[in-house]
């Protein structure tokens, strides 16, 4: 690490002696099984809110739990507000992932556990992990410096993991305790450990689920087969459809608002890609997206269409000769700048409705809400404070990168802040985020903390 | 029923008198949990062999329960063997189907209750109830006339619905015992109660399960999106080409085989289809098949292909935006006369493989075993004997249909027989058979039951 004018020196020693602690206080925050998508596991998540609203106010913070249309959101700032400061946000959120398939993992997912320098738990990255170092962060430096640079307030949802219902409910009427100078989204990471990066932007998205109806009972595909019109076939039919040959998606309009990324923007970003290493690293023969862009071209700038989810008839071990009366697929599309979400959907929903076989019964459920794609100013001053403590930390240039995923509060949370907002984090693509054996490095811990403390000082003397 | 000058009149009577005996020795038949592709049942399988080895003996038979690889075949025969009878065997299985959804049943899956004139209960048609009113029947003829006209041997398995493997490893050693004259392939019906048919044949079947694989591991549709080619999609662009536009099998070679029906052949088969009355029956808005042929021709003459099941990512409740590792389909094709199923099984898998995006990896796992198609010929006297007591028990003129299902062993086992074939039984295409609340009527377990009497007693005199 290269020594800098600063307090991280200060900091970096503290915090190895202090390791133990902090992976003890850790552990506590990854075993709450505050999974937000499933009922059964409600007064974990809310036990998990009340322990943070704790941790938080013995740290020093004034903390409030916002009462939701679902799970509570953490609020919590700095006491004696100094309005010659600036007013710097940090978003994260407690809640989690399901951890289905359980007999996947190696350690049991809300027992945190470190093999091989990583912590492996459901959330050790996603997102309690990059939540909990910028807590650390702060607690740190408000006990070995008794303040901070700049005013703080940590907004930590429970309901990321299921679209954020709850905190878009109130960021109208919470517009006064929202108001601040910059926002951390601190949900995201980079590609390789040796090439640290800030993310410029988000892709959006909307989802929606399908279902084809041929007949209102199961039917043996042997004195029906040749009869009836199987739904599988209809539904496999019409989801051929929605990409063509060149991998572009063939729903009518919908390119029609895509924004093309200037060169000035596009000379900005790193798009390198190693194609074999990563086709090596996830058993990929090769690789899909439109023919005509680079991989990271096609996963950042590029909206797509995904089938993530089929199901019907039967399709487990040995064979059940069915026609089943109804088939499904799950679709999501991730969005660039300029796309909106509610005209996707139903641009994609006519398009399955006029291509699906008169044959069967279709119905398309959109979900509701989704989210916009999200563009940064790399001139910005959060942006650049961020880029120079990444470079700095990790002792390389910090590069800027997107990210083809989607937080769909973030657009609406950076308008109800009215603050600049940076997109950054120390997630890598192998963390299993969202899938069995979840994990988050014991090293980027710590160079996540010390990043949050240079922010937090870069911006507190407003130079980057 | 018509008055015919035969024992049906007596036999009828006290079938009525018995009544309550009868439904007491089925229902025990029926509780039997013989499911034989579960391993857990594995003893109730036998448990039900043993209980229906001793009804038999009961009734003076020689019975023996024959060890295959499976779940045992019992095989019954009249003492006193009389070379100048001939000889019938009678084919059913006691095994059955899952009973998966339990939830989804109206009353316990296996006590047997009757409502609305039917008897429900898995098997209660499939295979148990056509089972057991043929021994019915010769367990009275045997008590009232002291005698039967023929020679009976009852061969009941136990894995018809697991493809009879234990029963086809059987059939070349047991060749002197298999020897008979005629061949009742019980395990079929007809359409319709007000028009009954005897079966001139069957299709056959060949099974395959195709696995495409993207990665190693699920991806996150956001951050791989556009990247990795989603092998969902890989898949329902695959077998979105296994029919064309007209509805006809796209896999080059599929037809080639396929013998034309001869004119003789069509003119005796009812191929009377009530399409209005179909589509409000099983709820179907229109109908699928080969554009150019009528529907129970594409059910009985022509071949099919048919997704069973497909499988990928998540499509329950909510959302998972995930991009699966492997998707799976189940695929199984209905064979008409002279296709082979190894050749199609073959031919299927080689268009699966070519068909596929090279960007994911394809493994087709075919299916050991499958079943030719069957045909038999009206002419032959066990065909006449059976169109003619259908005509007099029911009281109306016997009609001759085909069956669009497989049942694998009857080619080899009238091969191994050496006996002429019929096809039929008392199914109706609304008894749930292989789903939840099957079902069979009171009234048609007595028309089972007087027919097969019938048969028998017209075998006996040589005449049709």
């Amino acid at each position: 690490m290269k020594n800098v004018d600063s307090v991280i020196p200060l900091l970096s020693v503290n915090y190895d002696k202090r390791w133990e602690e902090i992976y003890s206080d850790f552990s506590r925050f990854l075993a709450f099984e505050s999974v937000s998508s499933e009922a059964e596991y409600k007064s974990e998540v809310l036990d998990c809110a009340n322990w943070l609203r704790d941790y938080l106010e013995a740290m020093g913070l004034k903390v409030s739990l916002w009462e939701t249309s679902g799970h509570p959101v953490v609020f919590a700032v700095t006491r004696d507000f100094d309005a010659s400061k600036p007013t710097v946000m940090i978003y994260n959120h407690y809640d989690v992932q399901p951890v289905s398939p359980l007999e996947a993992w190696a350690s049991p997912p809300f027992k945190a556990t470190i093999r091989d320098g990583e912590i492996f738990a459901r959330g050790a990255q996603d997102n309690k992990g990059q939540c909990f170092y910028a807590i650390t962060a702060i607690k740190h430096y408000l006990e070995q410096l008794g303040s901070l640079p700049v005013n703080i307030k940590l907004l930590i949802e429970g309901e990321e993991e299921t679209s954020s219902h709850g905190l878009s409910g109130l960021l109208a009427s919470k517009r006064e305790e929202l108001c601040a100078d910059y926002l951390l989204i601190l949900d995201v990471g980079f590609e390789s450990i040796d090439a640290p990066a800030v993310s410029l932007g988000l892709r959006g998205i909307a989802t929606m689920t399908v279902n084809v109806r041929g007949s209102n009972v199961d039917l043996h595909s042997g004195t029906h087969g040749g009869i009836v019109y199987n739904p599988i076939h209809a539904l496999v039919e019409l989801l051929s459809k929605l990409r063509d040959e060149s991998g572009r998606i063939a729903v009518p309009g919908f390119y029609d608002d895509v924004e093309a990324c200037s060169p000035e923007f596009f000379k900005e970003i790193s798009f390198e890609f190693d194609h074999e290493r990563y086709c090596e690293k996830f058993g990929a023969k090769a690789l899909g997206g439109e023919k005509s862009c680079s991989p990271k071209e096609s996963a950042w700038l590029r909206p797509t269409i995904e089938i993530n989810g089929i199901a019907g008839g039967y399709a487990g071990e040995g064979f059940k000769t069915v026609i089943p009366a109804v088939a499904t697929a799950k679709i999501s599309c991730r969005l660039v700048p300029n796309q909106d979400p509610e005209k996707i959907k139903l641009l994609v929903k006519d398009f399955l409705e006029k291509n699906c076989s008169s044959a069967v019964e279709i119905n398309v459920d959109l979900s509701p809400g989704g989210g916009k794609a999200v563009r940064t100013n790399s001139n910005s001053l959060v942006v650049r404070a961020a880029h120079r403590a990444f470079s700095e930390i990790m002792g390389v240039e910090c590069q800027y990168v997107l990210e083809g995923a989607s937080i769909p509060i973030v657009v609406d949370l950076t308008q109800a802040t009215g603050a600049d907002v940076v997109l950054l984090g120390y997630g890598l693509p192998d963390d299993n985020i969202h899938a069995p054996n979840e994990h988050f490095g014991v090293k980027r811990f710590k160079y996540g903390y010390l990043t949050i403390a240079r922010i937090l000082e870069l911006l507190g003397q407003e130079v980057a």
